[in-house]
């Protein structure tokens, strides 16, 4: 670490990060080396180990943690209060990762961080590990410049992100006042573009299904029983194209009924966007030619809901053939919500549509899996949003830009059932293409630094809104 | 082996065969052990050691062996001449088996075999080793209790059968005359029923494909790609979906154009095999509800083309949840084939469906799996099925029935191309749910004698009404 007092002028939050970055990556590459998978039970152990590893760091810091327990991974709670009567910031993050599958495209171990191309590379480097850590240096880089923070901050580092959350909501209620502040600022999002600095305010909801077609009681010979018996795969194929029409548009009865529509406003800014859609194509390498006709790209992404298929099995997966009518398929389905639309109502929606499109002669088995949420929306006329605004206009030297993010992070709608008043803002620093749920994911340099100096300006700013207010 | 000296009496097939079940039982078992999975490169050893097996168990007999090298796996060939100007009879068989998985739904494992209940139970009890076997000890029988054969017999035993015999074709031709005789009989069947002696004289024929969609260059996150790009999972459900129509029937265009139609005797004929559908449904634990509207369950099984869906691969297949867009999804699909379907017409208009079902933003690739064939029909008003009527009907005091097969088997329509003239028999002794191509296979121990025994006697009557012709 860098004392201050070994620089020939005292450092200024931008020198004493500049300085530190290959310091800071060092010891994020140590965090980056836990695989702490919440969705594999074989690495409960590393969830443990990343809780460790967060609270070793931040106590250093003079952080109190404490680890919160819960019925199923636990988080980490820290704070450092520097005066009572100062405004409190919650900075929330996550410390679990997604699975690694398929490992074989990784061009490096997932587990074994390096720094490469300007860029580092590993899982959690974007998604979240990397973002929280950027708010653990925020802070460091405020005590080791200023001796203090210039607010009171909270950390609650959640160990259940990739999964859905399914136990954050409880954690929140459980320890409501202890996680009490006067603003929550996530970075768990993505920018829209290099040097766009973005600010997100809304998150689209998601519900997520296991959908099994059983049929024969076993594997059956195609030749024998083919057109006696129905076939699961084919069912469960029929089942799936009956979830969108010809139009891109979710088919199930009643999908649409709550959606709120977009304001003028919305449509306006989201218009100015439009180099998201060439951002998208970049890194996906095929046009933008799904979702609903009828709406742009930004507009199908931010603010409309969708049906997605993330997983097929069933039957014969090998090389070769073999000619079976399979016992049973399945396939893993979700949609995204938006605004106003109810999960609970979806639910049955889907489930009712499921079953009417379930044929005599197959049973079907729908299963939610937990941690789906509805969508969230915050009003962009608070003080919050103006701080975040200034603070990264100061450290990229760019406009900011307000946009709705198509992923489904449930933590800003606990936040918002638990404290009414508290806004919560969503502050990014990964990039389009950071692969956050695919192999080879990495953090840009460039944004690893900038979100330390944006963080450390944010704090700031927000302490000088929320001391005026 | 029991000699026919040491008996009281001397032998005949039913009392010979009698005595030596337990004998043959082991022998075979030592067959069965031999985990020959053509589909699977890594038992390509398996193979070999399967036709040695074979080998030895034919040249034991007095027969002449050779094995006959192709493309792909080696067949074995056997011959007794017994005399010039005897008829020859020629044995097809083959001595491949079909994978095991899912191998954790096996009670005992696939390749350790063991007699229990009344059955023989292991991967290749019935399919085919099994019946394969039944004629050698038919053999073995006529050559214990009267020291010759009552016509010269020939022993074709596929290695590739359960890959769709890619290269017996091939082979046929290139030994065309060794192969040669005034019959083909073929026991890789099932009885229509436990106690209903079984001759077919057709088969459905087969196009296999594997249907690749890619879509995005790598998984992607469909919380920030939802609704921009085709979901490559959800494509394919809509590919597979649009394969056939609410009525069950094969919705590719021109599908239906070339379809023989069934004659009035066949209509009767079917009618009266209609306790069919009630051992499928008993044998698949579900209504025969699959198939086309408007025809018989037998009708649809014996005599109508179908499409099925072997299997489904794509994306997170694994326990919970992962939200991505997958990069690319697959299944394996078939249609059967009745007769006068051209397989290389089917092929081409399954082609250009797929293509026309494929929208811009994905790519789709099919692929044929090599093996595949046309339909088979043969003739019944010929002396060789007369043979085998009265020898079934002797062995098992019952009489037969004349079926339509479901299955595909191509080494009768690849007989009937190299000898137009002579008639290719199908007198299968498996029986429904013997789990051909499923876990748990076996074979029913009744059969097993009784088809030896019936096999001897079709020797004896099939000789007799070749000498007499």
């Amino acid at each position: 670490m860098i004392e201050s007092s070994v620089l020939e002028k005292p450092a200024t939050i931008e020198s004493y990060v500049q300085a530190s970055v290959p310091q800071f990556l060092e010891e994020l590459c140590e965090w980056l080396k836990i695989p702490s998978i919440s969705s594999l039970p074989q690495h409960k152990a590393d969830i443990l180990r990343s809780v460790d590893w967060a609270s070793a760091a931040l106590v250093k810091l003079g952080f109190k943690t404490e680890i919160l327990r819960t019925k199923g991974q636990p988080s980490l709670y820290a704070e450092r209060i520097e005066d009572k009567r100062w405004p409190t910031l919650l900075v929330y993050g996550h410390l679990d990762v997604q699975p690694v599958d398929p490992v074989e495209q990784w061009i490096r171990p997932p587990f074994e961080p390096c720094v490469q191309d300007g860029r580092l590379w590993g899982r959690g480097a974007a998604d979240d590990k990397g973002q929280t850590f950027i708010h653990i240096k925020a802070c460091e880089t405020w005590l080791k410049t200023r001796g203090r923070l210039p607010l009171n901050v909270k950390f609650i580092i959640e160990g259940e992100e990739e999964i859905g959350s399914p136990n954050f909501e409880a954690l929140v209620r459980e320890h409501q006042g202890k996680l009490a502040g006067e603003a929550v600022v996530i970075s768990d999002t993505a920018m829209l573009a290099k040097g766009v600095p973005t600010v997100s305010y809304a998150t689209r909801g998601l519900v997520y299904f296991d959908v099994v077609v059983e049929g024969p009681k076993l594997d059956l010979h195609s030749g024998s029983f083919g057109g006696a018996v129905l076939n699961p795969a084919l069912v469960l194929a029929k089942i799936l194209a009956a979830m969108t029409d010809r139009k891109g548009r979710v088919a199930i009865p009643c999908f649409y009924q709550d959606v709120a529509k977009l304001t003028k406003l919305e449509k306006k800014m989201f218009s100015r966007a439009r180099f998201v859609a060439k951002e998208i194509e970049a890194v996906a390498g095929v046009p933008c030619v799904g979702g609903e006709k009828g709406y742009s790209v930004v507009e199908r992404v931010w603010a409309r809901p969708t049906f997605e298929v993330h997983g097929l099995t069933g039957g014969f997966q090998g090389e070769g053939s073999k000619t079976i009518i399979p016992q049973r398929a399945g396939a893993k389905v979700s949609m995204r919500l938006v605004p106003n639309q109810n999960p609970g109502k979806i639910v049955k929606s889907f489930e009712r549509w499921v079953a009417k499109l379930t044929p005599k002669g197959v049973k079907v088995r729908v299963s939610m899996v937990p941690g789906g949420g509805p969508a969230f929306v915050e009003d962009l006329d608070q003080p919050v949003f103006q701080a975040a605004f200034r603070a990264l206009r100061r450290a990229f030297g760019a406009e900011p830009v307000f946009e709705r993010c198509g992923g489904s992070i449930f933590a800003p709608e606990i936040f918002k059932r638990a404290y009414a008043q508290t806004p919560v803002l969503m502050m990014g620093f990964g990039l389009p293409g950071e692969n956050a749920h695919a192999p080879n994911e990495w953090l840009d340099l460039d944004n690893f630094r900038l979100g330390i100096i944006a963080s450390a300006y944010f704090y700031e700013e927000f302490a000088n809104k929320a001391r005026n207010k």
